[in-house]
């Protein structure tokens, strides 16, 4: 029997059960009497009312996270882990690859070791595919579910992201606005934050009243690290023909694959070509041209989602969702 | 009452007391009795045993990072973690900073936490101060620590390094070789592993009887992402007068920011300057022109680390150094 069938059986919120075990005073007497009559008739006191008592809980966080050497993510973690550190909590990590099978893997790994909470990041756990988003509504029914730039519509589940929709429409329509008509959207991942993107991205193209071409919707199938890959990629779209005055990308690596391109065709950049990443990780930096990109402030994230986190934990309602505005970094690759 | 207290009143090594825990086959009679008569005197069994019997354990192992945001120290967390849940274990991150109060601390709470090993990721755990890798000594009393690019004589302590002095003094006497003898060394950290390459670098010279210039020797004094500080830093060396026909850096980020050091001051890279970067990074290829590099196996090395790990925690006797090559990754930035 979980936190969820007592919720069930009360008529209640999961939040409100999870209070009346915090011992919160924000729970009518009528109400805690009832909850607590049905936890008393289950007989016994599970893992997880002993977890939500305060009892027995190993004030540890299981952090599942696709690719921890992808350095977005990397540093997602590092900030995580930093942040619930100084909340007094540790930090079960379980990097799970990108496959449905081994991240169910990973959260079962994770609930087996009786951790009070469940974070999961990067948006590669939501998937499009309802189904596939099962297991994490499973897990919710056990402990809270922290989501980092991941929306899911699910009781005790609470999305941080930022909004990756408006920052690549900002971004698309500032290129419109100078009449380049011709942008490439280039991603690599079909994760619930690209889908944000690439909807931004159409959007912008929509509120001006100008013609989508499907053609420059472009994505690599290829690593997350394949610089050369991207570059060849888009030699290969230039070979069949294809012509674009701008590139936006998804992430970083790919507008920096964007840049090699570029330089193999001999383009001026931004003259002939404009090119966007987004991250503003070092990779921007390390770029020549240096890019401009957009900031999704993901420290800030992370310190919000961890406080979500330990707020949930303590009892406190906290909203199920949190979302961020990014902000555009200006470099030399694009002048918007 | 430590393992380490149980090998000293017996007179066997830890190894032995490990392998009598372990019921391992490989232990003669005589000496099996006297370990178990001394655990019996003691008249109880604290947790390190019950660990070594195999009870109990969590099957849990500590990893320790200073900042596993940094790209290198990030894909060792990854290849570790995956590795380790391979082999059946969880992993608990510590993010610990560069503050020895802080890595005491973290070491200590992972300690708390009953890990069956502790795993030290990069080589600024080990310090020259000898009185600051105590805290090290005493956790190996615990349970077995690992280290990765760390070197430490000491019981229960194994190192799994690669041969950053050989691939230094390597890449500085091609470049000897090529009668360049204004290589500047460039390095932001005095871990272990970065007094390794200095000592390679100064190797070279020493061997080919060639005089050694202090001014050369340069430490860039600010993060491991400031690109544009270490191009500024360099500047303002050239500024005062230092001159120098190659830069070898300690890691890829500060080969990048000589890069961009080299733009600034119109310099054609190799022509005017060669610039050999370290880690072989995604940083390698993002940079243009891409950086000539060093290889240090990362995915071996952490592999080998876990291998070790497992190893020793199942009782069998592990070597106590195991040290790779590196290797020398030609690009454009320098022909060596």
């Amino acid at each position: 029997m979980t936190i969820y069938d007592i919720s069930k059986q009360a008529g209640v919120s999961i939040a409100t059960v999870s209070r009346v075990l915090n011992g919160s005073e924000n729970v009518k007497p009528k109400t805690r009497k009832k909850v607590l009559d049905i936890i008393e008739q289950c007989g016994y006191t599970p893992n997880v009312f002993a977890r939500g008592l305060g009892l027995n809980s190993m004030k540890t966080v299981g952090i599942l996270c696709a690719d921890s050497s992808d350095i977005y993510l990397a540093k997602a973690v590092y900030h995580i882990e930093r942040n619930l550190k100084t909340a007094g909590y540790h930090s079960i990590l379980n990097c799970t690859g990108y496959d449905l099978a081994h991240k169910k893997e990973g959260l079962s790994l994770l609930l087996n070791q009786r951790v009070d909470s469940i974070i999961m990041v990067g948006s590669n756990f939501i998937s499009e595919n309802e189904k596939d988003n099962q297991y994490i509504r499973d897990a919710a029914k056990q402990v809270p579910v922290m989501l980092l730039n991941g929306d899911l519509d699910c009781e005790n589940v609470f999305c941080t992201m930022c909004d990756d929709y408006k920052s690549m429409k900002e971004v698309t329509g500032r290129l419109l606005s100078q009449k380049i008509h011709d942008i490439l959207f280039l991603y690599h991942s079909r994760t619930y934050s690209s889908m944000k993107k690439l909807a931004g991205y159409q959007a912008a193209y929509v509120s001006m009243d100008l013609p989508l071409s499907k053609d420059l919707t472009c994505f690599f199938n290829g690593s997350h690290e394949d610089i050369d890959g991207v570059c060849d990629y888009l030699c290969n779209l230039h070979d069949k023909g294809l012509r674009f005055r701008a590139v936006v990308a998804a992430d970083d690596m790919l507008a920096v694959g964007a840049v090699k391109y570029a330089r193999k065709m001999n383009l001026r950049i931004p003259q002939d070509i404009k090119i966007v990443g987004y991250n503003n990780s070092i990779l921007s930096v390390c770029s020549e041209p240096k890019l401009t990109t957009v900031d999704n402030h993901l420290e800030l994230l992370c310190s919000q989602l961890v406080k979500t986190c330990i707020c949930t934990l303590g009892g406190t309602s906290q909203p199920a969702k949190t979302i961020f505005s990014g902000e555009i970094i200006l470099r030399e690759s694009a002048n918007l």
